[in-house]
């Protein structure tokens, strides 16, 4: 029979099952952070009707979009997980009580062109709070909270989230009345990092006609660095001339002020005013969190404060604060830096038990048992050669391997081989599932990233 | 603004909240499961190549398929997480160790007639074990020791595990020289339960030309009924007439001769000779499971042994035995049938905090103290009256609420409101964090399905 040549399309991630396993432990530990901030898991369709997820869409999303006719109907395939929880919360409204907090963690879709690191299917993982008309500040004071808790529990020491206020920004660019070049200016703000603040100056001045005594003052502006004691004594400077400019500081030293209580340490937090998080769909705090060794991949965690999340669906104002993690991209990025833990258990199995008799019975109930002491164990009843059967332990780094013979069975012991160490103990079952267990907790104890 | 109406496609299962608690909850069970069983997760891409998805497909199934061009290329979403795997192992065949033991638990795509309980979007989770040549006969007598593991650990106790022997009915069929009929001939047995035997004697006699004789042989031996001991001994009349039935009835007798060291119990087992699970694919062991006082929903988890799992993909012989739960429907069909127990916790967090104070830093610290704790917790911050605030905690079922006002905060206590019993207690932070423990695990102990 002619084969048909077996290939995954480029752009989408199949994982190998060893890394899986780390990918599988990376999403546990979200589920689970995501969770102790009170946030439930939601699961909207991958497929939606083009005209309702594309109600607001435009430009280079539309695109990328994959779109296609099935029977009459006109679908699209969500290509993030906002639009889609937009919907839910319109549709849904009646049903669910606000503040309403959701995460998700799921595969979006974007045919971006294809290069290294950039996948059209991808996994996102987002936390979304989302108020009723109004929505307290605190709610963003929190936000910080969860990414600290979430990357640190990933292991994750060097990191930094750093926060702005839309409200600052705008009301600055409004002192200098530059509102309605102020899109324009962010962009070009954004670029500072890149392109140094002269060419920032030139672009402003030569682009976009703004004078060269107001592109001083943004420049001084975005230049105000250091602690966030002295970034918000410095802004303080500002405050009495534009109302949303003040608003924008109170509500930043809020988020400063909780930081401690919700238990993020100073070093990983910072004010920069340089952040803006695109353009007029974020309307309060915003942030970005980077790794502090690894500045080149750019922000891993971004969020902010929107007003209304749903406009596109329903006349209620629903405002809201959220971050999303691209999980796909991060995990490749913590592929290729080394910095996922290779120590950490990646086996389908923690035991590899080889029956040495015909007679299978005693080394399946010793499987049963292991199994409901909580040990992954597998059977291997093949027909193959000792040494084949512990190269495949091996191969597949299952920590343990229990040969059961006559000999065990007749004395009532088990005979377990420590792989790792090499060790070989003859203890009876419930010993051997003590020591195995122990070992276990051992090998788990690392973290997932490790720096 | 002219509002689009938010609509969630037909046949695309999109749950509130607290029902999505509990299919994550089924979730867990099943990776926990399968895992203890030695089965590696993996997750293959939704969309592939319509020329590698398609290799095999053809007829129905290729009508169902959402397949699209996305610039060049002809794509399609998956309908099976069968087709994905043999692709996965044909492609890292030589990245994997044999047996291949993985789990997946991934929506799947089949644009279907939409109908009551019917999905076009679906969870599937199947389980797969992949020889590399060769397979022994144990993987498939373990098979019905992970059925049973996975749904008594959801909490059903009513259900039945059917199994028979493809070998068995092809060598039965070819004793009676009906070898090129048996397609036919099983198709037409496998409606006994609808139509009966009368009616299944005449279809065979006057459609299939099947004589009377032949038929009356047929509706014998598919009424081979009784205790497994029974059915075996039953099934030996027939031995010493057909290689293949020998082999079969062999493979039955062990499966069988192992089901109690694999912990399954007898009264969650039976040999069914009139299961056949469909036309050419299996070729061993075959398995259904249905719910004894739900017969009419016919089997939630179903399977079998292959001889070759990717022979559209490679000239290995990859033979496998595989099992899958239409985890959709079967939520679906759980809830409309009452089963999901209403007494576990579905609500998004343990602990609603009430600060009561203008200053939030005492309930803050209170929050990050319990979530260090491991007590999903929210704080609710917002503007809100004190009894709207008591009846969002009622509305989600969140099972206890903290006020923390300036007379707590100066002795050092914390009061804590159990919201089922409306008992109200003063402790400090550390009992408060025991007895919200305690009451958890007390909600926690419920099975997710009652019968």
């Amino acid at each position: 029979m002619a084969k048909m040549t077996p290939r995954t399309l480029s752009g989408f991630m199949e994982l190998l099952p060893a890394p899986q396993q780390q990918m599988e432990r990376i999403m546990e530990i979200l589920r689970k952070t995501y969770s102790l901030y009170g946030f439930t898991p939601l699961d909207t369709p991958v497929i939606e009707s083009s005209e309702v997820l594309l109600a607001k869409a435009g430009g280079e999303t539309e695109k990328q979009i994959y779109r296609f006719q099935k029977g009459d109907s006109d679908l699209s395939l969500r290509f993030d997980l906002t639009v889609p929880l937009a919907k839910y919360v319109a549709l849904h409204y009646n049903e669910l009580s606000f503040p309403f907090r959701r995460y998700q963690i799921g595969k979006v879709y974007r045919g971006e062109r294809a290069q290294r690191g950039r996948f059209r299917e991808f996994y996102q993982a987002d936390i979304d709070i989302i108020g009723d008309g109004k929505l307290d500040i605190t709610n963003e004071a929190e936000i910080p909270s969860i990414i600290y808790q979430t990357f640190s529990t990933l292991g994750l020491k060097r990191f930094q989230i750093r926060v702005n206020n839309r409200k600052i920004l705008n009301g600055f660019y409004a002192m200098l009345g530059l509102t309605e070049k102020s899109a324009d200016v962010m962009r070009t703000v954004d670029k500072l990092d890149k392109i140094g603040p002269e060419k920032v100056k030139t672009i402003l001045v030569e682009d976009f006609a703004v004078s060269e005594s107001d592109a001083d003052e943004i420049l001084k502006f975005i230049a105000i660095k250091g602690s966030n004691a002295e970034v918000l004594t410095a802004l303080e400077g500002y405050t009495g001339r534009n109302e949303m400019f003040d608003q924008g500081l109170s509500e930043l030293n809020t988020v400063v002020k909780y930081l401690a209580d919700f238990g993020v340490p100073a070093e990983n937090f910072a004010v920069d005013l340089t952040i803006a998080r695109g353009l007029d769909y974020y309307t309060g705090t915003v942030y970005e969190t980077t790794l502090l060794d690894h500045p080149e991949i750019g922000s891993v965690c971004s969020g902010g404060r929107y007003d209304n999340l749903a406009e596109f669906y329903t006349d209620k104002q629903l405002p809201g604060v959220g971050i999303s993690i691209g999980l796909t991209r991060l995990f490749y990025v913590l592929g290729e830096q080394g910095m996922l833990n290779p120590e950490l258990p990646t086996a389908p199995a923690d035991v590899l038990i080889l029956p040495m008799t015909e007679d299978l019975s005693p080394a399946i109930a010793l499987a049963t048992q292991l199994r409901q002491a909580g040990i992954r164990t597998q059977l291997h009843c093949e027909q193959k050669k000792f040494k084949a059967k512990m190269s495949y332990a091996d191969k597949l780094s299952i920590p343990y391997v229990i040969f059961l013979g006559e000999d065990e069975i007749s004395v009532g012991v088990v005979a377990c081989k420590d792989m790792k160490s090499g060790e070989q103990t003859k203890l009876n079952t419930q010993e051997t599932i003590d020591r195995i267990k122990a070992g276990l907790a051992e090998l788990e104890k690392g973290s997932v990233i490790v720096e």
